[in-house]
């Protein structure tokens, strides 16, 4: 029998796919099964990933940002969470659920931006330490439904964010950067149609969680 | 004939051995020649390396930032500055003179918190996208007296500083990787005796600059 994956479960997506409500629907689950349960978001789950946050999303004239230090930014806030949050989290046998996490470098600052994705990989461990989620699940959307949900929230909460600045073409590369993900650790990442109900898609994400980890 | 090094001069070594004064002095000989000068220091340069600049120096029990962190912000910080800053200076023909630069993470990181030479020149290489200083001037001070300027400046000043709670051991191995450094790039790093009068120091590096650029 193959040892159970660590209960370290990562979401993935374009923003707009329904991570967060998925990850609020897993945890409602795991909770009323008496687990514990830790929720984190990337950047952010700590002090300093939270000031990175800020900084990263900020959309200003004045802080410009190349390429090359927001990928050394979201590295920093995810050596820091590994090491600060999710390993301690996991050692008292918490679950531990991340809005984004290693695979968000690959798909964006890989596929989006170019970076080579073998000195990504060799970066993210750099900053992991050689964690890896137990499972990823990748919520897969169209770019048009995608679109349409980011302008549906910014009309309620009239938030822009410094990513939404880029060119459909950016978001597409990113889509097609999981998909290949998906498909090279297929037992990992698990790739899930978003555009379905939000039931559906919590019952899909349930059906994977209960059978991996014999809940 | 040799093409003439980048006016591109960092100066480096452990704090409290004189950088800011160096360099202001050698910012107003050059002012003096009618040359244009533009003097920046890193973590800074930019307005993201100011706002990284405050979060590294921060010494907050709630601010925990992991030796892997430090790192990469330090790096942000470098890539921002080299795209946004040094290079269109260089390019306007402007001097350039950084108090800190590449060294100091090999220095600091490498022979301070011991990560590999080899990831951390890597790393270099990706956020300095190959420039390297004309000039380096190590500024060395024996720890000794290195640590008697600093309590004199906190006397004054009253500011702390994350990285002074290190142990002494920290910068004996910090001012041995420099005095490596300079061993094995002669031609662009000088290691400079600090702890000589300022006036001294001062025509000292006066001397190799204007020999080099032949001013």
């Amino acid at each position: 029998m193959r040892a159970e994956p660590l209960r370290f479960i990562t979401f993935e997506g374009s923003e707009g796919a329904g991570k967060s409500t998925q990850i609020r629907r897993l945890e409602a689950r795991l909770l009323s099964l008496g687990e514990t349960v830790l929720t984190i978001r990337e950047p952010g789950g700590t002090p300093l990933g939270e000031r990175l946050r800020r900084l990263l999303k900020e959309s200003s004239p004045e802080l410009t940002l190349s390429p090359e230090s927001e990928l050394f930014l979201f590295l920093a806030s995810r050596a820091q969470v590994v090491r600060q949050t999710i390993r301690p989290a996991l050692g008292r046998a918490s679950w531990v659920l991340s809005d984004r996490f290693s695979d968000s470098t690959l798909a964006y600052q890989g596929g989006g931006r170019g970076f080579s994705p073998i000195l990504l990989r060799s970066l993210n461990e750099l900053a992991c330490a050689g964690l890896s989620p137990g499972i990823t699940f990748v919520l897969d959307l169209s770019l048009s439904e995608a679109a349409a949900r980011i302008a549906q929230r910014k009309q309620e909460s009239a938030q822009g964010d410094r990513i939404e600045e880029e060119p459909p073409e950016f978001f597409e590369r990113v889509r097609s950067a999981y998909r290949d993900l998906a498909r090279l650790e297929p037992d990992r990442i698990r790739l899930i149609d978003a555009g379905r109900p939000e039931d559906e898609v919590a019952d899909g994400i349930w059906e994977i969680v209960s059978h991996v980890f014999g809940l």
